[in-house]
């Protein structure tokens, strides 16, 4: 919360956080911290997205600027607690699969050239409570792979593509 | 199917498999020649374990002697389809979290020197229908980070800590 509260009022003064959650150096800051690093671009292609603090740096760096485009699975947008709808509401862009099977990747790519994936949904109760993985990587063998795949499925995903009636096919 | 037959008896003709998966360079059959290459050590660490094959392949290399070792999630080891059971059955050690949160790693370490991770679920659903993704890295700095999360995972969860009866402690 202090990192977000920095990032957003640059200058101003941290003030201590009223949370209850751990403060200082967590996986989360140090996620938080790698996203802010953000300048040009924000490339997102998570499963499922409910985690507050998360949804605010990603709509920070949108304010900011940055071009942030949001891939996720149609399935986990609407349920209860996702962040998926207020981001969308900030004006950024969203797309969404219509399989039946989930789009289940859960990685995020900075400026094209930090990839940050593992097995984290970007959701509280997998950052509270579960035993997880995030890796970071700037190898630009394994950034590409990612960058394509993200490339690849926003197209497939294009609004253009959707069908709305499909019966009718 | 073809890979296991051949790994199980090794020399025997190849014969077509009846199944109506795809055959021949699947994303599933490169992810089972990566595993049928272990030597000497298999380490897993799976929150959702149902797809038959990756079973078979793991029960192959129990029997050729290589050392298998299972870390699975307590709430998802019973559901329907799982095969944590059948490869206890088969002399497999497996342990289990025993918290509310899920043990949601889904990773393998073959032969200390490679590892298999990502966003996949080692279940049929996720290989036939999701959108996944696979890495598969040797590089030492990244296969020890997770092979020493295996290692504190195995200690925490040997069965010598569980508590069968929370309440009275």
């Amino acid at each position: 919360e202090a990192l977000l509260a920095e990032a957003a009022e640059p200058g101003a003064p941290a003030r201590p956080c009223p949370c209850p959650l751990p403060s200082g150096d967590t996986a989360l800051s140090r996620l938080v911290r790698r996203l802010l690093s953000a300048r040009r671009s924000l490339d997102l292609c998570l499963f499922s997205f409910s985690c507050p603090q998360l949804a605010r740096a990603v709509q920070l760096l949108h304010r900011r600027g940055v071009r942030v485009r949001l891939v996720t699975d149609a399935q986990y947008m609407g349920l209860h607690g996702s962040q998926i709808g207020r981001l969308r509401h900030a004006g950024i862009q969203v797309r969404h699969d219509q399989h039946s099977g989930y789009m289940h990747h859960k990685f995020a790519i900075v400026d094209r050239r930090m990839l940050i994936t593992g097995s984290l949904n970007w959701t509280t109760q997998a950052i509270q409570s579960n035993r997880e993985n995030v890796l970071v990587v700037e190898d630009a063998e394994y950034v590409k792979a990612f960058q394509d795949e993200f490339e690849r499925i926003w197209e497939e995903y294009n609004p253009a593509n959707y069908s709305f009636f499909p019966q009718r096919r």
